[in-house]
């Protein structure tokens, strides 16, 4: 979105992530727990001063939830179709510069759906030729995007609230004590993105508790089974929505990982992609 | 399960509700806070003879919690098919005059389920006629449980964790600021069971964030659409498998008035059966 030396921030609810760009290259990049949340009302002058201390004094381009109204100052929602130029055409300057990126919107008569700070990644990742100028791209996380790509423009996308679900889960209520270990793909991921997939979590979330008491299944397998549940929910409603073959994951190894694994179970193509190439790639353009 | 004069006390999670029957008839009930999870280990035999010197110096039957690995003691899972006179044969006795009921089990290849102290609930309702000894019965809550009955016995049953689903929503996570409002049989309670019946709750529940943010949803309306999403989820997938037209609903007027009015919604007929009397009907047959 801007070129030459520049700082890009990827700026989240609880964490954030600087990078230092030159001609499109990272010199550098640090990841903090300096989320929005933890920024006072008024402190962001006084941070960006500090950031510029550190990482040099350069201009700024600031994508996420910095540009939410839990965040700095509120950017617009740019409705899909977008591109790459058009968040570029919509920044909002807070002097000249210093910018934040606007989010995106869909609304249509059957829903809404908004997104802010992945479409830097998205965009990013046609702009590098990391994926295809037409194509599914699946961003993991807390609320997993899904994103329709035709001539490098984002036409449509939907958020799937999986990341939380999962969280819920495994820190309040009844299956909390069940969902300690660590998920694997494992013959019980599999179980849980073929269960996931009939669409009907609420009984089959019952099922891990009393898998547990009759002896079906021990806890060691459950958080696999509860992750491939919910991974394989989101997936099969995606695939059945889709004339794509293959669907790019932007995400880090592991959860990425989960993901290629859920869409290979469900007879489709995967490719992991970097999601952090992806964003400096959008940032760069 | 037993007959003359006694006690029966539903002895759930959190609360507890003790009943005093004679002949048939509740001359007394009570319903208090003093759930399993309030008795310390060890306390259950002076808290019995608190309830006979405040209730009545009566033979005492237990079900629910109290007979599980978290109160008094393990009552057996008892496989369906069931009917009452298995629950009578199989009652887990802790003197010649103080019982805890079974609670049911069900494990096959495909999944396993377990129920304890709704088959008294269920089961008294076809033995005081209340419903057909052949009929689809609906127990919502926080676990809601839908039971097939056959020649008045319980011959397979589903559990769909609803209730908890909702729990979770409203207190924790990204959704809980916008779903204090109460629930209301409304248009937006009727959209939200026709979302929740295409099965795909995790982008159904992030669509009332967007719906928000973007104009289209305040949240007056918010909880009662999130609340026919869960049960209209839960509903759909129920009635897809069922040869029944009606559903009886063991509830109470707020909450089973909901899932009549989602069943109703979907095109079956439903009909609210008072889950007191059926609970009193199970302990007395």
């Amino acid at each position: 979105v801007v070129s030459g030396a520049f700082l890009a921030i990827d700026w989240g609810t609880t964490n954030r992530r600087i990078y230092r760009i030159v001609d499109g290259h990272v010199i550098d990049t640090v990841r903090d727990d300096r989320g929005v949340t933890s920024i006072a009302a008024g402190g962001y002058p006084a941070e960006i001063s500090k950031i510029r201390t550190m990482h040099g004094d350069l201009p700024i381009i600031m994508a996420g939830m910095v540009g939410s109204n839990i965040g700095w100052r509120m950017a617009p929602y740019i409705a899909v179709p977008a591109g790459l130029h058009d968040l570029a055409a919509n920044l909002l300057w807070i002097d000249d510069r210093t910018a934040i990126v606007p989010g995106l919107s869909l609304l249509n008569d059957h829903r809404a759906d908004v997104m802010r700070g992945e479409e830097v990644q998205l965009l990013g990742a046609v702009s590098a030729e990391l994926v295809p100028d037409s194509s599914l791209l699946c961003q993991p996380g807390t609320h997993c995007k899904w994103a329709e790509i035709s001539d490098a423009k984002i036409t449509d996308f939907i958020t799937a609230m999986t990341g939380e679900l999962f969280f819920l889960l495994r820190n309040h209520g009844l299956l909390a004590a069940q969902l300690g270990e660590d998920v694997t793909i494992s013959a019980a991921f599999e179980e849980g993105v073929d269960a996931g997939a009939r669409g009907d979590l609420a009984t089959s979330l019952f099922g891990i508790r009393a898998s547990k008491l009759l002896g079906r299944r021990g806890d060691r397998d459950a958080s696999s089974y509860a992750s491939g549940l919910l991974i394989g929910a989101d997936v099969a409603a995606r695939l059945a929505e889709t004339e794509h073959p293959m669907v790019y994951v932007l995400a880090d190894a592991a959860l990425g990982g989960l993901y290629v694994a859920a869409i290979k179970r469900r007879g489709h193509s995967a490719r992991l992609i970097d999601s952090h190439d992806a964003f400096v790639a959008g940032s760069a353009t």
